[in-house]
């Protein structure tokens, strides 16, 4: 049976002991202690909402005994890829927060698109390894976790130029590798049972060491998890759910870590790792660059909304004017995905199907800079109280309750706005602008990969035509 | 046979004699006045492009006998608007001008569908009437203008307290209706056999004189047009086809012209006027401003592109950023009108298939300010020359063209590089920024048009839900 | 002496017990409690630059024993008014936060203007009790806070009919008035002694009540402090002085509070209170909405730079297009707030100088529009790390001391880089977006100020005159 | 005598011959040919305004029989240049065109500036030269116009490997040089009586040949003018005054052309060049780049407020926000340029006073983007019309003067409204936004001459400061 319940999603994270640590401390239990508790708690959300409830159609694949998480499937038609983009969507929309799962089923998309190519090519181990991987991970419901993003310490240097900035294999045996360097910016690892590791761009002759793609289990000897530094619920007490938190990462360290060969997808075919990044990254655009956001967009507006109407300036002119520029933003991000997914092609030919390469990077720059204006947005609406209401706390007890309930009460309901203020908080005033800006890859990166992608010569010899031929 | 050829197109085109007026005079000549004689040689190439070459497909719809052309056609499926949507952007980037034929085609598939949305509500003769007009118009392949935009003169004020701002029914004849006012910015309306008139807004009862949509022949009794002021082509005598040229407009002013019963799709029925209007809007903000608009970027690009090759600046980084910031903007008005296609739906229910309004809308609203971002950028790499280059004509003369070869000669090609720059300045120092304004509706009735279509109850209940319904 | 030092400052405010609220508890101690020690530092800083260092000269007016704070000081001429202005930005550049005086200096500025013309009006006992005020608070060097802001509710209903959201005076006594309400988001009020209270808005005939402006003590009775939520440093340890964190902000609460008559500047005169509000808007957009930022850029700007440089990235052209539009922006809001000191004006005629209300109104403007830009440009060249970083106690710990070392060394300089990191996220993760929003007034009234202040008639003149007054 | 009248600076022109071409012709008379007409046009009501009238006074230096044109005047204090600034301001208000005078202006400026520092350096000739000449031009009140853009060819080249693409120093004699090349966009050439020539950027050793500076005469022979393509005055014949027309550029082309020593103000010292340049773009950027479209900006606002009039719309929330976001921008180049006069200093000491570098600069770029978007918001606010209007000759002709009387009439103004939508047309349908764009130098050059005017490393120490110095 491939769909855990929450309790089983739990079970086997608790199995495996991991070195976890925040704040110069070692964290003893993943699902109580603060810093790491929320992510947790999500993680047992989307469990949850797979097996019951209007989403567990979206969340999952087949049907019976033969039904396996949607996040560990790779897309066999443009329907499955629009799925997936929903899939994404859709939690977005109902965690108000990751699900965490994400990254590996877009990271498992693109491996299996790249090892097919590579067994077209002759080298069709890596592809047997990965379907066996993934019927392990179907039938146990792993969550994984992936991560491309190396430390690259000087951005001038090539990685042969500084080593220990790369995740890199630093002995081969004759039962697997030994890997050594650190993953950043990992989300939601320290609640995954499984990570999967990939290079972080595309490599060279010579970079051999570097090319590498990988699993490892939760808790290996040798990984180490290093939480990021601000961590924890927002709303100041405010009975949110508990995985209502901004998105939890760490850096995954790996000290020597062995890796059986039967966990290794990559090792040392240089010129196959820039195809890798470069699907995950079309995957990775469209569902969390694009999809998600417009997941979230509908909490930011409904939150402004609400407001706006509990202030009484729903109807005013300019009010209004910003909520329509929200949509528009909104609107504009999910047309991108879905014209992203319109235009998809299976890769190979047969294979997973993946986005268009323009679009997706298209959906991303624009929910890169977008994001920004609908904060910004959703900050003038909501007014300074965003950031100076009192705390929940203050609401629960007396006299500050008294004046939180007088203050508040406009329209007699001081408690769903002081709620609706410290919900908004954690989106115009926290994590999101920067994770949104450099989630799924920075702008920088998502413009080089749309250069590359746009026909140029067709744009002049359509002017050319048109000039006559001048 | 339902294809016209061009001399067919002409023929009965000249048929027609109309009252044509422009800078105070009467045009005798459609074909060869300099006021009117690009959109009719747009027209033409329509017509060409329909019969021969790649685009015939696209251009036509059934085959053999029964082949007439798409712009007469309603979309009858998903597939079929899409081809609608593609035939904008691909007429767009072949002329580098409006087709002329395309305001009509969405106000037939609007009336289409609004008629039989009337038939099913026991209305039934517009749309038996509409039918058998469609016949004709596909029989003999005619070239149709259509318009929406009243004078309106105060806006402050309902048609009834300023009836001559607006188009009625002056008259009601047992063969037919009488009408009088002028509609606006009617593209291409010099070079059409015929024009649909529809409402321009939605009416209230009491306004049932308003409440009109019917079509009329050129040159019908009564019937004149005003032409622009500014026309001409761009290009300082660069041979550059004689359809290239910003789009054409004029003023239809009708002095109680008289229209048969047979040529009325709606005189009265007040409540059916914004759906019509609205279903137009939703066709049209897609096709003209959307789709359209991706063809056009494509020459922009293009040309800007070009120019920087031949001034060396190809490479540089900023030239770089800007062009993909056009691409950028570019694909973002494909994706959001795809999108609109894929969420489009058939109104009535096996009737006429119609994009989403939503995202119709937001296609337009980002083309509206995104067109004016991306020709300022085009400005920005084209230099000053795009508007102090001298004319063609001193390229062709003598001392003039020497110096024009030896100082446009960047990497040899003074002719492509002044070409170009004459090319481009039609689009960067001309009349289409404000036609994208306000082609297919202005942005602010496109964000009013929006407003409506969003669900922002969900909105807000996705928030509360999340909220733990506080 | 009019310049206390920083244990003088102390030791007044300890002399005057509050209730101070934070998270339904109250606070005991101001300058130890996580929740205010962060304000009281900023405000010990503030003192200590008043007395040695180069700012000394600055932030003081006068010599020798008349020398007293630039603070406590009305500009009589526009080069004390350019004081007062590069007063802000010194200190916002030197503290990295708010400097908590800066609203009181603005009001009893905005007083003084009108207290000073309502006496040429007949009505001369404010403007002696103005001074009389001034006298006392320059000879024991008074910390002063000032707000404007009442809870308004429903923004649709007038004072009137909400009495309990707006300040008011519920009873005039032979020796003083009572006064019941709140003020929203008051900066530095828990480390102040004394607090300025102004009307937020005009006001009309019949809503005398709520036209009135005071001074009241720290610690008065019925005067109670809520503060925000979310307080205390940022920096995840790291050694950053103790007053750099987000500006704090307190309700205060009047519950039937005392203010004896020589601590009433305005009540009942409903026709100033308009202008007292416009004045005082005036030099608060100037000098917080305005110049303020323009200290906060160079933090911004030089975290960001610095960052750049660590990463190898400073040469990158796409970073250093992205720093010089930082600059650019800060240069803008320096630009428009010098021209509105440059267009200042005495108002009355001899009486203080205030800045240009059009181009202050612009200062603020491009800030609130502008802020949220280069934030996101430092979110953008500072990348994920910025919000992903571990702790500063993870770099003083083993092992973690060891990856952190390993992986933010890029050029060999990990600790520097988390501190960077640490002091950037404190502004692109944090209050400081929706504060600018909202500092000195919304965008919202910035505009409508703005709207009033500009010269239409003379615009459609100017054309009128060229076009020959068609 | 040293302000010419009307007839005295036309007779001065009609007396120098020249060898003008447009369109492959060779203009005769400059005075009268459509092609030249508004120039000589805009540059007599120059001449006019400076003798009488409410200008008068702000046009000109110095009293009685010392008084000369400010056009020929080199900033001596702050106010002095205070007055420079608004006199374009005023200028390009009152002409709603290029004056023609400017660009020389600035030039002289900058001449004299580094004249001055190369005669402190020893080399007092050209200093001495310059003044004379200055003496000459302020009695007979010559106009004059000034270039530095070489054609430059391919970007990627310097002068010296293709040197037919800059204006070079072909010939040293012992009574001057022989100078070849041409000059791109001259404003008002053709107009002036004198042509100043300066290098077109910084230049290095070996490229001695190319720093060149110097006048020379109108007509002098082998001296010709290429006119740009479009020329003439925009209105459809509408009665707006005869310099009512879009800026007027021509090429210079130097074949040949001899220059005595007298008016040779640099030959070959390269180091100079930079400065020579560099001041050119301080002075350039703040008064054309700035002031000038401040003053361009009232009558594009005035006329889009005066065309919300007619159409009733004025008090419509987003047309009211539309024109305060205009006035806005406006005010923000209004700022940064008057910030830029405030910090001015004179260079070298005791010389010419030059705007603040990075201010100019940021005036310049702020215009350059948002002259684009004031456009299109004026092309909003105008609605289609301001593109489909009729010609003013079809509201002097029947029928179609009844039909532009009926339906231009909102309000009963159909006149006024006609010219407002022509006037208007010529700016957001025109050349105006390109020659904003690269007028006073490319935004590109803009942002480099900024970012090297910026203290970098002063923010990065002042972030390092406030942080302890980590």
């Amino acid at each position: 049976m491939g769909l855990a319940d929450e309790q089983g999603y739990v079970e086997l994270l608790m199995a495996r002991p991991a070195s976890i640590w925040w704040s110069g401390e070692r964290v003893e239990d993943v699902t109580s202690h603060p810093a790491t508790a929320p992510a947790v708690a999500a993680m047992r959300e989307v469990y949850r909402l797979a097996r019951k409830g209007p989403l567990a159609p979206l969340l999952t694949v087949g049907e019976g005994d033969g039904a396996y998480s949607r996040q560990l499937h790779v897309p066999q038609s443009r329907d499955d890829l629009a799925k997936r983009v929903e899939m994404a969507e859709e939690l977005a929309r109902q965690l108000g927060t990751c699900n965490y799962r994400c990254v590996a089923c877009d990271a498992l998309t693109a491996l299996s698109s790249v090892t097919l190519e590579m067994a077209e090519d002759g080298c069709g181990e890596y592809c047997q390894r990965l379907e066996h991987f993934l019927e392990r991970a179907r039938a146990e419901d792993w969550a994984i976790s992936a991560g491309l993003t190396d430390p690259k310490g000087d951005r001038r240097l090539r990685p042969g130029q500084q080593p220990e900035q790369y995740v890199r294999v630093v002995q081969r045996r004759p039962d697997g590798i030994v890997v050594r360097g650190a993953k950043l910016h990992q989300s939601g690892a320290v609640a995954a049972h499984w990570h999967l590791v990939l290079p972080g761009g595309a490599l060279r002759a010579g970079e051999e060491e570097f090319a590498v793609a990988f699993a490892v289990p939760r808790g290996a000897p040798g990984l180490s998890y290093l939480v990021q530094s601000e961590v924890g619920r927002p709303g100041g007490g405010a009975p949110f759910p508990p995985y209502y938190a901004p998105r939890h990462t760490c850096w995954l360290v790996f000290e020597d870590v062995f890796v059986p060969w039967d966990e290794v997808f990559l090792c040392g075919e240089v010129r196959w790792s820039g195809p890798l990044v470069s699907r995950f990254a079309r995957m990775h655009r469209a569902c969390c660059g694009g999809a998600c956001k417009v997941g979230f967009a509908d909490l930011v507006i409904g939150a402004a909304a609400a407001l706006a109407e509990l202030s009484g300036v729903a109807g005013s002119p300019h009010v209004r004017w910003q909520l329509v520029e929200m949509v528009t933003l909104q609107e504009t991000w999910r047309g991108c995905t879905m014209a992203a997914i319109y235009r998809s092609q299976p890769q190979p030919p047969g294979g997973p199907w993946l986005p268009d390469q323009v679009l997706s990077n298209v959906a991303k720059l624009n929910v890169a800079s977008g994001f920004w204006r609908m904060l910004a947005l959703a900050g003038d609406i909501a007014g300074g109280s965003v950031i100076t209401a009192p705390s929940w706390k203050d609401l629960c007890s007396e006299p500050t309750g008294r004046w939180v309930r007088q203050y508040m009460g406009a329209s007699g309901e001081g408690r769903q706005r002081l709620a609706l203020l410290h919900f908004l908080r954690a989106w115009v005033a926290g994590d999101h602008m920067v994770a949104t800006w450099h989630g799924a890859g920075s702008p920088a990166a998502g413009r080089l990969s749309l250069e590359r992608g746009v026909d140029w010569e067709a744009k002049k010899a359509a002017v050319r035509r048109l000039m006559g031929c001048h």
